[in-house]
């Protein structure tokens, strides 16, 4: 990735302390985070959230979904977005109530969203949401058909203007607090597979995908 | 919880097979989410989603923050919003590239959020979002003083228009694909807990609260 420039909207007034902004620790959080929630403004100006998949190439965020989506055809027209990915990593337990908080990873992209109109642009990109969801998936299954290609609405985000926030460890209690008499730290928390479901009638074995992200 | 009615907004209209209207599965999921995304406009028309943490009392969805947050900032001129949240509950390995999914639970609320000015109000919402990262904590841990409710921005969103949408199960491939030699089902996912990481000088015990959700 090339280097992202802090702008006037992406740099962090709030906490600056928790901000980042290389490009390594954007994009392991972009990879590592299976969903992605797109923000868009309706034709009557109210904003629309919606959770979808992603895949970043190089310096690009790329979406994708029916051409039948509203958010997708929203944001089809070069209008402005704002993808934002969070990592769940904890629960953070202090002495008082109004310093409990979370541990978390999470990086906002804004950007203008294009539609990729190029064939061999469209199969790659779709082929890298597969290999997001899992890696090495791509083998094996079917490829998209022209016409799946053809039927599916891809999206090119640049990742020119992104920040990335990051709380880690335990709590930040008052001195005041720290004889307070409860129990005070942090829970981790991470997102674990459990066994893999077969669909009826499949023959082949589990590939021993690793499942552990990313 | 009032019953929720679809309005013209949040009638899904991709995929209405997943919709879900139903009071007790909107909350069902907006309890068990730790966390949301906030979608606003800014000044400038442009979108921006910022993750944060909520607590739904009732029919309404309580959301704080620091006054010096912009997003919450924007969000308090009574400026519409609209708050997602999203469990991802699996991947769905499909025997094309193009069927692959995932299995989640979702809801979209849009609606007006207001500033709580009521000290007591806003003691409650607060308290409310303390149980919801988990139950029980609010007992023991020192709350909010006056200095700490007043320097809270919090605010109030209706449940009034408001769906879900819900993937559950297997892949759904095309009949022409199903003897395509390759494993297919899904693979369940869900947020763990790990071991809870004692703050130094702590006395207290692990009060064995219940981590895992709801």
């Amino acid at each position: 990735m090339s280097p992202v420039a802090p702008t006037e909207r992406s740099t962090l007034r709030r906490r600056p302390d928790r901000g980042r902004y290389d490009d390594d620790t954007i994009a392991a959080i972009l990879d590592e985070a299976l969903i992605c929630h797109l923000g868009l403004v309706d034709p009557e100006g109210r904003p629309f959230v919606v959770p979808t998949i992603h895949a970043r190439v190089g310096n690009h965020l790329y979406l994708h979904g029916s051409p039948a989506s509203r958010a997708l055809r929203t944001a089809a027209r070069d209008v402005e977005v704002c993808v934002t990915v969070t990592l769940v990593d904890g629960l953070v337990l202090a002495r008082s109530a109004f310093h409990h908080s979370m541990n978390y990873r999470s990086v906002v992209v804004y950007g203008s969203a294009t539609r990729v109109e190029d064939p061999a642009e469209k199969v790659a990109a779709l082929a890298a949401v597969v290999e997001h969801v899992l890696a090495g998936r791509s083998d094996g299954c079917r490829p998209p058909s022209e016409t799946e290609v053809k039927g599916t609405l891809v999206l090119r985000v640049p990742l020119d203007e992104a920040s990335a926030k990051v709380r880690t460890g335990g709590p930040v209690d008052d001195d005041d607090d720290m004889d307070v008499p409860v129990w005070a730290g942090h829970v981790p928390l991470r997102l674990v597979a459990g066994e893999p479901v077969a669909d009826p009638g499949i023959t082949a074995q589990w590939p021993a995908y690793e499942l552990t992200r990313p």
